[in-house]
């Protein structure tokens, strides 16, 4: 099978390669006039609610509620929880006026909603027939983030949903922790995203949180993505919140939550960046805002013809509910559209000339190995359907192999060193000791990103790092 | 036809009638611990999301770019549009630090985006291929209101979706305004809600515009409420930012704006308050989270077939893509459950009695009028559509009737004063001089809201407070 894909530019300077495509494929602008806020043009935030709608549609099936919380929270409430505070609080941005008033008390962004939502949790939960309780909403958060800003990977407003959940003990949350992780599988594999489930460090865990989890993805430039996070946050919210309930015997007991967040900057990001190639971006059908582009190829004197024709099969397969759009303006040569639309990541072209219109075929060609086709207009769905499942799952295909491809084993510091250097992920033997796991960050160009959190690694050895037992197969690698 | 529609508790005591919907329909909760700042509840942003999406594709189907904008503006953006400081600085929330540090130019939270919006427009336009440009973006907006707030009628944060449009000349715009109006009356007749579209008296115009429309419906407790307006803004704020083309000859040009703004939390209230009646919400199918819940009635010893037929039932009308509740809570009796679904507004019950599952019909329940029917299993898909249809109809017949019975002519300040406290909305012959529109509105509990856009009414006499000529018939009513 052709597997011919032009995607050298993105390994050798994603910088340039990735801001072309934002431009020019209207995903995103970052001239806005504040640093690190970046406004989401017409085609990046068509993606993006595609996205963040298949995110919705699922967990609303299991029974999330939707629900829209307000983006300020207020100083006290804010600092109930200890660890929580010293998490954020360098980050967080304040509102102290309105108008020409100071404001009694100062009011904050949320950078993450669990002390606006918990308080209303409290009001919420009477007794274990209100458990479990899920919600979601799909919001912007900030922070005020001290590290290089680029969009949709790091700024201080980013786009993300975030599910809350409460339920009668930590066993419970733990299976709702399963739940969350399986539909944020789903969300990715649907994108053909592949990526690895790691158990964060303790030392890195969510602030207020018992356990974090975290889908790693690689980026072509090496660094590692985070695009998605579950926590257990057990009773240590509760607790802050006061968030109780009666059991059946009538006592009082803490409720256990749990939480999660899926960032679609960054997951628009890994989209654009696994797939896209040297003409730009290239998208998973099912989120593509055009599915196909018709490019009538017209020659003086049967323009008619191919109009006419090109117009049928817009008809038809925008009702065989594929997105479809014809391209006829007739400013641009074909060269010009295929240029255009290939940026665009339109998966299938179909291109009509005047031959095409007599046989009543068309010639198609996939978006990512170029490869043509021909089709008859009566089996055309039929092909596209074929033909947009073939596409994504070479794209997923390719995706994987990628990260495989990334994924090294070090045996000693020198050979992490170097693997480092040369931007990929490396799987070390670890004791589990915070401190050699700084330790290693002193000493090489990347950090501890965690352990497979399904526990499936075995180490082979000692601990890289002080030689004594090791427990883990950390995994280490450069991160945004 | 039967009628019979037991709304008389929201008309004599709104307040009440509306805060118990509120909670105990999940649509809403007030007790979030910042003022003016409210939660949405599960089955509230249901219905919100629904009404949002489908203004959303309407926009997108005439060409308008889905974005999303920061929700911060720089100080110094904001302040160039005289007029436009003049009527917002008093209400924006400034951000003036960010973790421990004294931020060196002030962020507001938009009011309104179109300061954060034109200096971008600048950017993207350079001729006149580029135009006309058209956007939206559904977001919450933030402003410091002083007057007493209700939830989803006045708040500070609202939620909205706004639009922006750029042309090559003044009558471009015009027709843009023309496009927005009827995409805005589109979405409401969708929702069965009559209302009077008007445009503002000059001195209550949006700050910046040439000329403002506005969309007001009535309210149960008398006053008009504001659900939409559109904007004619000419060239101001392509003057004070600067948004220039270059035409086909060469010469650089100012565009000309337009914008408009739906709030969805009001033209929610609009639903619950036009629509519902005693025994709580009564839905449009079109926006129902849930259109159909069926209960089953069980009696010891036939629990099996109800059950089980009960079952067949959610899953055909679940395969006809009608969005189908199954209340098998076996806590609940029949009539606790019809309480809880009536108060949810879903505009049909399905009973299942042991009758009905031996002779594979079931009962029919309307929400609105609670006219009963039977209906077979075979025909049940057909005669729900047929229903849905039904009560549809009669709750925008019964909108508009409320609408019309509220409309008066008033033709003297006394006779004014008298249907002011009835709380209606009164016509009156008015020369259009503002000092006749404030002196009107120190004379009685009511105010201008503006005159008929289509300028379909012809005075009746000479202006009720000058006795000069009059030019216009103007609106009078309370409002919010």
């Amino acid at each position: 099978m052709s597997d011919k894909v032009n995607s050298d530019q993105k390994f050798e300077d994603f910088s340039t390669w990735y801001d072309k495509i934002l431009l020019e494929a209207h995903i995103a602008d970052d001239r806005y006039p504040v640093k690190g806020f970046t406004v989401y043009t017409g085609w990046g935030y068509s993606i993006a609610k595609r996205i963040y709608q298949m995110l919705e549609n699922m967990l609303e099936e299991v029974d999330h509620q939707p629900m829209q919380f307000p983006v300020v929270i207020p100083e006290d409430a804010f600092q109930k929880e200890a660890d929580h505070i010293e998490g954020f609080s360098a980050e967080v941005f304040w509102i102290t006026h309105a108008g020409d008033n100071k404001l009694e008390r100062r009011l904050l962004l949320r950078p993450t909603s669990e002390t606006a939502i918990y308080p209303m949790f409290k009001l919420w939960i009477r007794s274990h027939a209100d458990l479990p309780l899920r919600m979601h909403q799909t919001c912007n958060v900030y922070r005020y983030e001290t590290k290089a800003t680029r969009p949709l990977y790091r700024g201080r407003e980013f786009l993300w949903n975030e599910g809350h959940t409460a339920h009668v003990d930590f066993e419970d949350a733990e299976r709702q922790v399963q739940v969350a992780v399986k539909i944020y599988r789903k969300v990715y594999d649907a994108l053909g995203l592949s990526y690895i489930l790691l158990k964060r460090p303790d030392f890195d865990k969510f602030a207020g949180a018992v356990y974090t989890l975290a889908f790693d993805t690689w980026n072509p430039d090496g660094k590692t993505s985070q695009i998605g996070t579950v926590h257990n946050l057990g009773e240590n919210f509760a607790k802050a919140f006061d968030v109780t309930y009666e059991d059946d015997e009538g006592s009082h007991r803490y409720v256990s939550n749990t939480c999660y967040g899926m960032g679609f900057g960054r997951t628009l990001a890994a989209t654009i960046a696994h797939h896209g190639d040297n003409n730009g971006l290239v998208l998973p059908p099912l989120v593509a805002p055009k599915q196909v582009v018709i490019v009538p190829i017209l020659f003086r004197g049967r323009e008619g013809d191919v109009v006419g024709y090109s117009k049928e099969i817009e008809a038809k397969l925008k009702e065989a509910g594929i997105r479809t759009v014809l391209d006829d303006d007739d400013r641009l040569r074909p060269g010009e559209k295929y240029y255009k639309w290939d940026m665009y990541g339109v998966p299938l072209r179909v291109e009509v000339g005047p031959r095409e219109a007599e046989a009543r075929t068309v010639t198609l060609v996939r978006r990512d190995n170029r490869a043509k086709s021909k089709a008859s207009f009566d089996e055309l769905v039929e092909t596209i359907q074929g033909l947009f499942e073939d596409l994504f799952a070479d794209l997923k295909r390719r995706s994987r192999e990628r990260l495989e491809s990334e994924l090294v084993d070090a045996h000693s510091l020198d050979e992490l060193k170097s693997y480092m250097e040369q931007r990929k992920i490396a799987r070390v033997n670890w004791c589990g000791e915070p401190r050699c796991a700084f330790e290693l960050k002193d000493q090489v160009a990347g950090e501890v990103r965690g352990t497979l959190w399904d526990g499936s690694d075995e180490p082979t050895g000692p601990c890289m790092v002080c030689g004594d037992e090791a427990k883990y197969i950390a995994y280490v690698s450069q991160t945004y």
